[in-house]
């Protein structure tokens, strides 16, 4: 495709009318040739520069797909704003293109389709990039979820901690309660509701490279005899359990799978069981991001709360609690982010460049999606709605008490948990 | 109808049947004619007494109308256990009968429906007893919603107290706002955040003598100028406010409605606006007892989460915080059933004898519709789902810290209310 042959004052107007569709973010947008357009230059956060007239025309027809494409096959640059030029476009719910609006669908899908970018053909599993990878970005215990922030000045380390925690205090465990645990990631969780809480944990996780992380975990900590990692599918879970936790997995299960997720709780679960299932939601039902669907999380769907129900509702569940915690998710990607950058080189020095601007895109939408409310972050506490044994309040989860004050058996998750010895 | 001419033995064996299709609870069941099964004595916590043969088959064909209906009418009686054979037959999911199950429906409703008792032809409008009715068991502000207990020997007023301060605190009220209540009963709860929350509200009820009771306890505490009630109903607000507040009227809106009630407070709502939702709800959806449809609540319907989410979801408000405080609205039903057992004598002087066993029979089923799961109820907070402007964590609500420390604007709430002095 060879540059437009249009003056440049049309290409300004252009790039005015997307900027303006954008919602005017504080922003500038620059062509190949020098033609800018945006907010004035003393306002401007950062700089686009879209890098020749075929990805103009591309991010014209589709922006949902080809922002992200362009950008990993550096034909789109973001000087200094990546965050703030998503969020803008998250704003705008640009969703759709100016042409895209115009023009038929399978119109579009050919000139486009044609010629696939390279990110496209390396599309990769998410989870297939190694643990080292993770370590580059990750805390030290491996936490790829949601963090728990008392304050917004805590460190990423001692908010996966706090989060770890607060899922515990929440499910009020009680020393030798039995867990299971539906996609256990690198362990960091089973290890800490053993090691803090006293329980006995089977934690479920595909990944053979993650299992096998979490073992030498277990057995670095002494704590193998009360954890077990598996490496199965969620829907093999046997077994009866005092407490059902699954931490970042639904994003992953698919809708229609969500009854029988709930058929399989209903099996595992003790009468007096509680659940907890933590996940990236919806406010309203949208499908995902096509550029993170197709690079970055395959069939993924992050839920509303009423697409969740489908789990709970038909087996008789009650919903006890739900907390949306989208501003320590904002906060949690933001923290990824900056170490992601802080190990850029090393990270595109292993991975490749293609792959290594993949991630950055990917944990930039992340932060922008939080920040605009596109995504929100739900944990839902569930247990059996003939079982009347829950704590009084919830008060005992912020104020440390007890959950009953002096009452036994019922008031599970008594004893405050001892968070404050480090485990290496 | 006359008495059944079956032998004894046949008698004890249906009643037999009937405890067990119970599940077995720690109950007598005795007939007219002093025959009885179920429970051992010394075991027993109370006896049902069926007083004639038409009663029995009555109960046999159609127990989820029929016992209230009978008991209503003195020809079924309860000593000693009303709650507990209540619970015991929610337990059991008691919905259909013995016979109902074998014969066809509009045999039994021919049979049943020809001889419509007093009680059925006396069905009154929920709220037409007059204040005075209420005055005998609600607490002294009249507040006839869950209450919340910070403890479980809290009384009655300090929890409904409790409850309002505690809305308060989730919807994070600052001084300044504008608040409207949709459903505002008798007005506790208007009163209770522009004392003191300094906010001023617009409360709507449709109910004349509350609104009447509600102005005059307005011009009492001085705050008839931030507290304006208005007799009309929900649908005619006008006007934009920084919070909405609607604690139980949810349950008479009809699911019909939900939507066109999230589109009213889409429009009610600044930006930055926040509301909350209070509500008798349910764990899986079933539709109210017939027997309270008909004679206590008509038409009323207690929402499953995901029903509710009908509201929020399709007008992009993203839901902050659940809490299911069904436990708390079964010792709220308790006291007020024992307030009404204290005054009963006085109350069924005032009302007659129908109308006062039919609400405690209405009581009764509260207290044991919480104790057995069947009801829940929820509060529901949610703001725009682009408005990032919330609370940092829930800590706030329990340790009496503001929302966010040395955050200004953003951390509303930020002062912890004065709940210590009284308001007479």
């Amino acid at each position: 495709m060879s540059k437009l042959s249009v003056p440049r004052g049309i290409q300004r107007a252009i790039l005015r009318r997307m900027h303006d569709a954008m919602g005017n973010p504080r922003l500038r947008l620059r062509l190949w040739n020098g033609v800018e357009a945006g907010a004035p230059q003393e306002e401007s956060v950062g700089t686009a520069e879209i890098r020749d007239a075929g990805a103009l025309l591309r991010i014209v027809l589709d922006p949902e797909l080809q922002v992200g494409e362009l950008y990993v096959t550096d034909r789109l640059e973001i000087e200094g704003g990546l965050v703030a030029l998503l969020a803008a476009g998250f704003r705008a719910n640009a969703q759709a293109g100016l042409l895209q609006r115009m023009l038929p669908k399978r119109l579009i899908a050919r000139a486009l389709d044609t010629s696939l970018s390279m990110a496209t053909r390396n599309a990769q599993h998410h989870y297939d990039l190694g643990n080292e990878f993770y370590e580059f970005w990750l805390d030290e215990r491996m936490v790829y979820t949601c963090a728990y922030f008392p304050t917004r000045e805590t460190s990423l380390e001692e908010a996966q901690r706090a989060k770890m925690e607060h899922v515990c205090r929440k499910v009020a465990l009680r020393p030798g309660e039995k867990v299971v645990e539906a996609g256990c990631g690198w362990g960091a969780l089973a290890l800490h509701m053993a090691r803090h809480h006293g329980v006995s944990v089977r934690a479920f996780n595909v990944s053979g490279e993650q299992v096998e992380y979490a073992q030498e975990q277990a057995e670095k900590q002494g704590l193998s005899d009360r954890v077990e990692f598996v490496q199965d599918d969620y829907r093999n879970i046997s077994g009866c359990y005092d407490a059902f936790v699954s931490v970042g997995m639904l994003e992953h299960v698919g809708l229609d799978h969500y009854e029988a997720l709930g058929a399989l709780i209903d099996r595992s679960l003790e009468p007096g069981g509680r659940g907890l299932i933590h996940t990236i939601g919806r406010s309203r039902p949208v499908r995902l991001n096509r550029w993170i669907s197709k690079h970055v999380f395959p069939n993924a769907h992050p839920p509303t709360l009423s697409e969740m129900m489908r789990i709970f509702e038909p087996f008789d569940f009650a919903v006890l609690d739900v907390e949306n915690l989208r501003a320590h998710y904002e906060l949690t990607s933001d923290h990824w982010l900056r170490r992601y950058d802080e190990e850029y080189d090393r990270i595109e020095a292993r991975v490749g460049r293609e792959r290594a601007r993949t991630w950055r895109f990917y944990l930039a939408g992340g932060v922008a999606s939080y920040e605009t409310g596109l995504l929100q972050l739900y944990q839902v506490l569930f247990t059996r709605a003939k079982n009347m044994q829950a704590p009084w309040h919830r008060g005992y989860v912020y104020t440390g008490e007890p959950a009953v004050p002096g009452d036994g058996p019922a008031g599970f998750g008594a004893e405050p948990a001892q968070v404050a010895d480090g485990e290496g």
